[in-house]
């Protein structure tokens, strides 16, 4: 019997999670849930309000959290844990540990999985910055984003005065990661490491100089980086930068001993950030349904579960095929 | 208190543990043990022999067993078993699947735990398989090794006759893997996609067309592969050629949907092969002894054990600092 999903919130990931689910046959999507009227959202499942969620308590196994990691999560996740098993991917690294202890304690107290900040970054990401460290002790982990679409920073942009279109891509600084590999000693600072390229569509008449030296200064977002403005017009932003590309990598250099070096590097080339995101939530919910099974109750993370709950083959087809 | 290790083989792999024990402060070093003459053993360690090892039953949190996949494992390990944790990195993947129902069942019986399979292929390299697949399951997975010497196809060289020394090195065909990352359909392989080059040290006087042709028409070692053999001198062999390095890399091209791609790759560049292996097998010895500890007894392999078993750091440390 396949495993019943709900999506709550309807943006690019939720987007995503409905075409990813199409290729997941152990799966079925019972719902959309949202905030707005229903009859406007374009999706091809069932479309319920949000606050008639509860009904569903049992007809759906996971709900799949797509809404913001700022404003949407932190409010609806705690709510929703207390009756549905759910799979997040909350990605404000520095209130994990606190969004952690919160749904963990909804979490038992209900009997539910909470599986949170899965994605890539966190997510497997994290995971490999924890394999990697856990196999070489000594050593240093870097992370390097892009190049891709930056979506605070691309819509950070689109609040300038003057605006009218706008994109940022993040891109790494490829000599380090040469130099990093090479075993050469490094300065990394994620802000040094990496560089910002902005294509902006201005409003007619807008003052560009005015545009440029208000994203060169705008603090945590821009001023720290070596940031690029670049001006197009509205027809190349259509063609050329609609996308949502993204990736990365984590790279660990350690030592095995004092001459020997072990390069260890996970990345991830992705057209399409959402989807390749909601593909991740998507095996998640897989574990948290396994989790739930086999009454493993709480919070829980990428680093909590075993691999092998990931994927809808049996334990010996994995050791004949993949080990 | 430290966990304790034992030791079982004293060969390139048992020298790596010892080795790489060492960067492990939460571990310590109880003994090797070893079928040779113990006097004859160049360990920092304590040396024992190998027949007194049940001695040691109460002693030894943790054995890793350090012998050959050929003939050494599949005989120590089942009989191990019965008194100890275990952790080992039986590489015979075709094997794999009986290897782990045989110690699974003397496990259970015993009440042990026995990690099979660790190091980076079988290990590492799996468990990546594993979740690349997992999260893109519209997608193909391509395995590649080297560059980087293969300890079976070089102990082969050695029995051609005329040889007096020699190494061979496994190299990854790396326009298939630009092609392959590009989204070009490619025919793969594992033969086609590797290259095996050979240096060699004749006996003096050896017939040397001979012994290329002896290389290259060697079954199931060479006669597949485009294999190179060069002709080098001893002194040249020792100032080059005595190293253990290998690596590789997993890839899996998945598609998100009908016109997003997402690239996944894995990759590991080892000066070392040997010490990596260890670091790896003593990763999971610290998950076998937790599992231990959880009475979470049985076979188990990379797909069984979640990440954070890995790691000496706690839950919360993961999460603030990894996550």
């Amino acid at each position: 019997m396949a495993i019943k999903i709900g999506i709550v919130g309807y943006g690019n990931l939720g987007k995503g999670v409905e075409t990813e689910l199409a290729l997941n046959p152990d799966m079925e999507l019972t719902g959309v849930f949202t905030r707005r009227d229903p009859a406007q959202v374009p999706s091809n499942a069932a479309v319920y309000p949000l606050d008639e969620i509860t009904d569903f308590k049992d007809k759906i196994d996971v709900l799949i959290l797509c809404g913001g990691s700022k404003s949407d999560i932190p409010v609806q996740a705690p709510v929703l844990q207390q009756n549905f098993h759910t799979v997040n991917s909350y990605d404000n690294h520095a209130e994990i540990p606190a969004h952690f202890d919160s749904i963990n304690e909804t979490a038992l107290t209900n009997q539910t999985v909470g599986v949170i900040a899965t994605g890539w970054d966190p997510g497997l990401f994290s995971l490999n910055r924890l394999v990697a460290e856990s196999v070489l002790p000594k050593g240093e982990t870097y992370t390097f984003w892009g190049k891709g679409v930056s979506q605070g920073h691309s819509d950070a942009i689109r609040r300038v005065a003057g605006v009218k279109l706008g994109v940022q891509y993040t891109l790494p600084n490829d000599d380090l990661i040469t130099e990093i590999k090479e075993g050469k000693e490094v300065s990394y600072t994620k802000t040094s490491s990496h560089k910002r390229v902005c294509y902006v569509v201005p409003e007619e008449g807008a003052d560009k100089e005015g545009i440029t030296k208000d994203i060169q200064t705008m603090k945590d977002y821009f001023a720290e980086y070596e940031s690029e403005v670049h001006f197009i017009n509205e027809a190349e932003f259509y063609q050329q930068h609609t996308g949502m590309p993204h990736g990365g990598r984590v790279i660990r250099r350690g030592y095995t001993d004092e001459a020997n070096m072990a390069v260890y590097e996970f990345s991830l080339d992705l057209d399409s950030n959402p989807q390749f995101t909601a593909a991740a939530a998507i095996a998640y919910a897989r574990a948290a349904y396994r989790l739930a099974q086999e009454k493993q109750y709480g919070a829980k993370t990428v680093f909590d579960i075993a691999p092998a709950y990931l994927s809808p083959k049996s334990g010996a087809e994995l050791r004949k095929e993949l080990l």
